[in-house]
């Protein structure tokens, strides 16, 4: 039965979704999937992982690689102040003959999910040369709360949750010499970075509350965050001040940098693929905000500079220079 | 400015794309798109076409290409009776030097946004080795009225919008020996089916009204009438029968397969890529429905069966055999 394969393969991920959850109406394995949105609005976003671009399989188990498939997606969704609902997966496969990897992909698909409180509920999977992993997300948002890219105002202090620069140092340390890996990966710090690296988390309950705190504008931090403050600056049509003295790179990320001859600072600013999110709120609430997510989620947050009238700019040592866009470009 | 491509290439697609439309809260260009559901359910779904696979670059232009992605998408809404809404898309492409050819897909993307009634919220670009279009479609369906694959019943009639076939002799023409294109490129039925194959159709309005005519089970043939409707009868755990004097194939697919010795049933049955709606209604309603389809739509329904309790048949010449799964399978 040469038709049979494709389906037994979709039949064997439906059986590690679960059917039933809040909202679903008609779940995964139909034409579509229907859903209740209830009084909110919907918030949608979507990414494509492609391998040896975003991932190489060498580097990455596929229990790791579907948890953080989505939970990048997700932390779209965070960046708007937006609660994850449902989600669907396209997968690119060189050959069905891999079921085994495509159920441990789901095995941490469906793991993050659990952790992010959402459903999958949809997907397709086809062949292709490389393997490509293409997630849309749809959260809730209540109406009128969505922060976007585009609402920041001179004046307003840049803040940014828990730590910079771990991801990055964890990315450098998988490429870097045999020798170097040994050593590092057996201390804390390596381990802690390999994880920053494999492992996100997307800040949804801190999007949340930056959101209810007044944030004019937020977005989350994939790129690095020099390209990702320039987003926001084109988008709200304003300039921005960091110092880089201010900036909360990871101790771990310091460490590793330090063993490998790294800049931190250039990691922290460019390495990307930290997932926290960089917001503009008024100064008042920084101090409130900043409890409230120590009280309810253990995440710092960080006053790094402030929105200005135009200019991009970072001071260092009492010296202040243009920002370079030195952020991460998929087509590099 | 090494950062600069990718973000110019999306500003670029943003230009192309209409950011005011109904419900649209938030448009493409943020972290994630926020749109307005309404009271209706939401329905979601997402395909994903590979080059080599779904389509190859010297058979298609970036204008059908884009036109035949979302349209193919909303044929899943449209089998479930639902009104297509939003939609995000995500790309994978070789290299970001092809901009003009990016801009032609999505001009094909907006145009079939626009026939089809719907917007283009978001989407993703990424680097990979072949090119990738990955849709996710957002649809509204009025609470309760979502018709799935798994509720035929015995005794219902089957039946098929349009005609079949011209899709597959489209396909089968295009990959013919030149001098077979070059004589049936210049009929009318030539140049019919290749532009059944590269322009399909989604049946929205034929699928709402079939929704509110009360059908039982309803699934858009995409890979072909044999696969789809051992399908609907796995999902609805009951059999059927259907009669090759009935299947309503096109006259030009009939006429090209004769030029091209293919035989034409073969084509209706295993061919795929109709996007007509195979539905399940009571037969008492088969003539009324039959009659809206036409007035409003200017469309054909053809009843080729029935559901039976179990076994899914074909006749031919009073005889009967098994139906197989001559469906197209991605990773045959």
């Amino acid at each position: 039965m040469p038709a049979a394969s494709e389906d037994d393969l979709i039949d064997a991920v439906r059986k590690v979704l679960s059917d039933e959850a809040p909202g679903v109406i008609v779940p995964v394995g139909d034409d579509a999937a229907v859903v209740e949105p209830g009084r909110h609005h919907v918030v949608l976003s979507t990414d494509m992982l492609v391998e040896g671009v975003h991932f190489t399989l060498d580097t990455i188990s596929a229990q790791d690689l579907g948890h953080k498939a989505l939970t990048v997606n997700v932390s779209d969704l965070a960046a708007m102040g937006a609660a994850p609902r449902y989600a669907l997966i396209a997968l690119g496969l060189p050959s069905v003959a891999e079921g085994a990897w495509v159920m441990e992909l789901y095995g941490g698909l469906r793991e993050a999910a659990g952790d992010l409180g959402m459903t999958i509920v949809g997907g397709d999977m086809s062949r292709s040369e490389q393997h490509v992993i293409s997630v849309a997300v749809v959260g809730a948002v209540a109406k009128g709360r969505a922060v976007t890219r585009s609402g920041a105002r001179p004046g307003d202090a840049l803040v940014v949750t828990g730590t910079l620069g771990a991801a990055a140092a964890g990315l450098a340390l998988a490429k870097s010499p045999p020798q170097d890996v040994r050593d590092e990966l057996t201390t804390d710090a390596g381990r802690e970075v390999v994880r920053a690296h494999l492992r996100p988390a997307a800040r949804i309950g801190e999007g949340e509350t930056l959101a209810h705190a007044g944030a004019s504008a937020m977005i989350d931090l994939s790129d690095g965050l020099a390209i990702d403050l320039h987003r926001v600056c084109a988008e709200s049509q304003v300039g921005a001040r960091i110092r880089v003295a201010d900036l909360p790179i990871a101790a771990a990320a310091r460490e590793v940098a330090d063993a490998l001859r790294l800049d931190p600072v250039r990691l922290a600013l460019g390495g990307g693929e930290d997932y926290e999110l960089l917001a503009a709120i008024p100064h008042e609430v920084v101090e409130p905000t900043r409890h409230k997510l120590a009280e309810r989620y253990g995440s710092s947050l960080t006053e790094i500079g402030e929105i200005t009238e135009s200019g991009v700019v970072i001071e260092d040592d009492g010296k202040e220079r243009p920002l370079e866009r030195t952020g991460w470009d998929h087509f590099a």
